[in-house]
């Protein structure tokens, strides 16, 4: 099941040291910690600190770090467990690219914006923002996941990590355009990256390995684990770096509604789509989250519960439309093989969450938000853009995303082709004996 | 597998659809933003408010009620897979009927005990009683578990958390009765309700699909997931709604200890029942959870560890005689087919944690509270009421949660037995393949 | 499959009973709420307190003890089930030694350290550490595991946790030694306990069961559950009982980077020594966690990110070297049949982190901590002691906490040799249905 080209005898570890030799040298020269982590700079006066810590960002921030860190590593990890020989790939290599990935997301996004004097601050902050440009990877992996090497998903996150903290430094500090949950940033830069990588790596081929690329019993229950983490903790993803108080408190609320009528929109179009009513477990694992997809703009603004609902229900019928009848499409006339259909649960729902982002943005009325106006929309409320211009500038926001993504996407699977890089073979996908050692005794029970 | 009236293909989504359009005109028309998650209220005043937003109540009740939502998706869907052929059910109709009762369960609550000037103010606090009135429909779901369509339990739901709203609000408004972990509201009424659920269901045949209501080696390690949740986030669950401070922290360690203690009696006693001395996976997976139900409502009292200790102890005991005596004389002589044990769990647990708060009540002198009494009972504190007479209410409460469970669960179960709602045949309970696609691959390994 | 001596329908009842009754009759007459958990003391003067209760102590740890809690539960307990056969007896005893553990360990961390008036006060802080105790014990546990019966393991489990309480005491209460995340206190003694114990239990003839002694596919998935849960939770872990504010900050920051590094080196090298470049699963789920263990002792002091990720690429290194080749020669010369690998993922990285410790504390000037030295070494900033000194109390630490692990484990190692305490057979280790009633049907999909 092995050839010389998949063998990650030392391709593997060398990437590996070599990354993270860089990596270590780089934090030691640049990376130092913050007022809140650094045992100085927190207690330097005493007397205007509170005693005991309790003012710190850490009990405002960690327990949503903390679950933003189960979606990234149980979540997506166990979510494409669902292929019946792949477990161990889904798991482990979503594990490594991401352990990887926060690493360098530390770097990129503190490069561009968390820089005092030369120096990258961090904190339990950048903890989750960290997590968040890697869920975007991971996003990605779903795309391409069961055709490549370890070593592919290694350097694709390195180049995809980079382009994010780009796109995100364009998206909020230049155009300043609010985007807490991601839906631009995270979803559909994961989702439409992604899907170019895979469309450049398409493989005419793959019907090869097409009986391996399904569920058995066992592993659509493990990819459930994943499902159901992904979406209990959706509503710390969407508030994890909102500003404190009621905006966190809003956009955690928002999105638990958001979620609850998507799943019931979910269960209704998968029955309906199906010829003989029985539900479809992939609608279920998959388009039952595009309603916290699809809150990520706009869950901290003043969207309403019955806004959240809205959203939500929608979000859940493009997402079964989309498994449905789009993916097949896609695959046939595109040419592009999203194994994960990161398109249906990622890549629409995130168009979806930018423009209900830009609607709110521009039809809440400004005075709806009174003294709070600054915590959600600090430009508006200084008086420096109206609420319109603000909208504008989320729906060019869409744009430039869409654009940095595929044009990202386009280099980065060009570079991924490179044939010392391991890909399996067209009848060796899927499978997760190319690249782990898999134990060939027969389950008995 | 299939026939005409277990097909979904209409029932399922037309439901689906009436429900969530419903609940989404309902939401826009009654609720609105609490004071804590709008941003006009509260930012009114920037000056009287901590400008950092600290004092939002979201920073107290979210962490709770993360692991409230994991006992509620996690703990129950998964503890539900131990049945071989069910697991996507399992999972998946917990979810969705869950998906569906918080929402419904936010209006209803709400109604009751929510209104201001005529609108349903909601938060993190609203949020979690509306995921406790869901578990209450998911014990009852445990006792019909693979006999029911999910139409059958949709519209289970929505008749549950009505009546679970009315009880609730009748012991907890009317009455004045403490119950923060909801021995009775939750546990005692889930339970009894779904116990008359099932009774009016009897299915005389249902030895038909004897073979497939067992588990195999994988589902009952799948179950333990759901277990190990519901048991490690039980504290969290008791305490969730508690007043801030010293009741909350309390609540958390008394049913720490209760559950500790309930465990070592647990495994005592499933050894002790059996012939050779071989534990059983039912008990361990069930009963040892029976100390949390039993701490329900006297987690907030000085109940004191030794007590919570006691009360767990007893608990386990009663849970696995239950499970290894009364079941069967249950289903033999009542017709109870009690698919998951819920009488076991939660019935008898539940009934003993109301009386054990009733006694708590009663004798433990208010002195011990000193001037935390009023977070505890603000009743008495105010001198409204003596020790005893809270007790009295206490217990009174029992009896009509009791009552109003099995009178709900009769008029509910008949309503059920409509045929049009698609219950699978005899010879197909538990069994997946009815309302799921399922793979018909052979797994290996 | 079972013989008289491991039929337990009378030996565990017995055992857990009597141990249950002591507990609680010692509960009943040692242990009382402390100031936050108690109603009186908390709210004794209402004016000086918070009166929304904010000012608890449980919201500023109970997030931490509730990660900890499923690092304890769910995280060693799945990490467990590789084994194809012993899933059961894996989370199942790990639930019931833990159970009992907490409890026995309230109340000797209790008396050691928590004595006021003869009462020992108990709050979410003893809970914490309740837990930390309890790991150590499971860690031992992961050294006999699939050799011994719960009878036994409830045996070690109480000598143990009175242990671990004394090498606790003589190192933080005697010698001032600094060590939160329990490099020493909870990995180094639980691991060479363990391996102690193992090694005077040594079974010649335990290649009778080797055939068991493997894992299958799905029981690597189901511990890679156990693995993410303890990765993910691991910054809890070493931050729980840190002061609050900045240390607990950049104590849950260290590791968080600490095991990214180690999850590099450690897939590099999985890599590296494998004959073929496949990835070894036992390499993934264990020695990606050594980079947690060894930032324990240093995670709170001022070791830098950059400090903390060569700590945990080299954990990584060294952990995967011992699997591969240190392991094999443990057992062959040794005699000590490590099921585990606990020395690889507890022992050696508790050493490094130990000795990791000693030397931050000796080489990071006290002029770095500024005013925050206090929270980090208080004896250091009270000018009782040089740095110097407190790093060697660190280094004596670790001596004595290797001698007491390795004399109090041939010690009960010998205790548990009684044949009444009911260990399989060398013919019948790794296997559930000893103990469990197993299903005999075969799985089918």
């Amino acid at each position: 099941m092995t050839d010389s080209s998949t063998n990650m005898r030392l391709k593997l570890p060398i990437t590996c040291f070599i990354l993270e030799i860089i990596l270590i040298i780089l934090f030691g020269v640049l990376v130092v910690y913050d007022h809140d982590t650094d045992a100085k700079a927190f207690n330097k006066n005493m007397k205007m600190n509170n005693s005991t810590g309790g003012g710190n960002d850490f009990y405002y921030r960690y327990p949503s770090f903390q679950d933003v860190h189960v979606m990234i590593f149980i979540g997506f990890g166990f979510l494409m467990t669902f292929l019946q020989r792949y477990g161990f790939s889904s798991v482990g290599f979503n594990f490594l690219i991401a352990a990887l990935s926060l690493q360098w997301a530390t770097l990129m996004q503190g490069f561009f914006h968390g820089l005092h004097n030369g120096k990258i601050h961090i904190g339990v902050e950048s903890m989750i923002n960290a997590d968040f440009c890697t869920g975007s990877v991971l996003i990605s992996f779903g795309a391409v996941l069961g055709k490549t090497s370890p070593l592919q998903l290694l350097i694709m996150a390195v180049f995809e990590v980079t382009l994010f903290a780009v796109n995100e430094f364009i998206l909020l500090s230049i155009l300043g355009t609010r985007d807490a949950g991601g839906s631009m940033t995270i979803h559909t830069f994961g989702a439409y990256f992604g899907l170019m990588v895979t469309r450049i790596l398409y493989r005419p081929k793959l019907e090869q390995s097409k009986h391996k690329n399904s569920s058995v019993y066992h592993s659509d229950l493990f990819a459930m684990i994943g499902t159901i983490y992904l979406w209990m903790f959706w509503p710390s993803f969407n508030s994890a770096v909102t500003s404190h108080g009621d905006p966190q408190h809003r956009t955690a609320m928002n999105t638990y509604y958001s979620l609850a009528a998507c799943t019931l929109s979910t269960y209704a179009m998968s029955a309906l789509t199906a010829h003989d009513g029985k539900l479809d477990m992939v609608h279920i694992q998959n388009a039952a989250l595009a309603g916290g997809v699809a809150a990520g703009t706009a869950g901290e603004m003043m969207l309403t519960p019955f806004g959240s609902m809205i959203v939500g229900f929608l979000a859940g019928i493009i997402s079964v439309l989309g498994y449905k009848y789009l993916s097949p499409i896609l695959e046939e006339k595109l040419k592009i093989q999203d194994t994960c259909g990161v398109h249906n649960l990622h890549g629409m729902p995130g168009v979806l969450g930018a423009i209900v982002g830009a609607v709110t943005t521009a039809v809440v009325p400004k005075e709806v938000y009174g003294n709070g106006l600054e915590k959600v929309f600090p430009d508006v409320a200084s008086g420096d853009r109206e609420t319109t211009y603000q909208a504008g500038m989320q729906a060019l926001s869409l744009a430039i995303t869409l654009g940095i993504a595929l044009f990202g996407g386009l280099i980065v699977g060009f570079i991924l082709k490179l044939p010392v890089l391991g890909a399996p073979r067209d009848n060796a996908c899927f499978e997760d004996s190319v690249y782990w050692e898999v134990s060939l005794i027969k389950e008995d029970s």
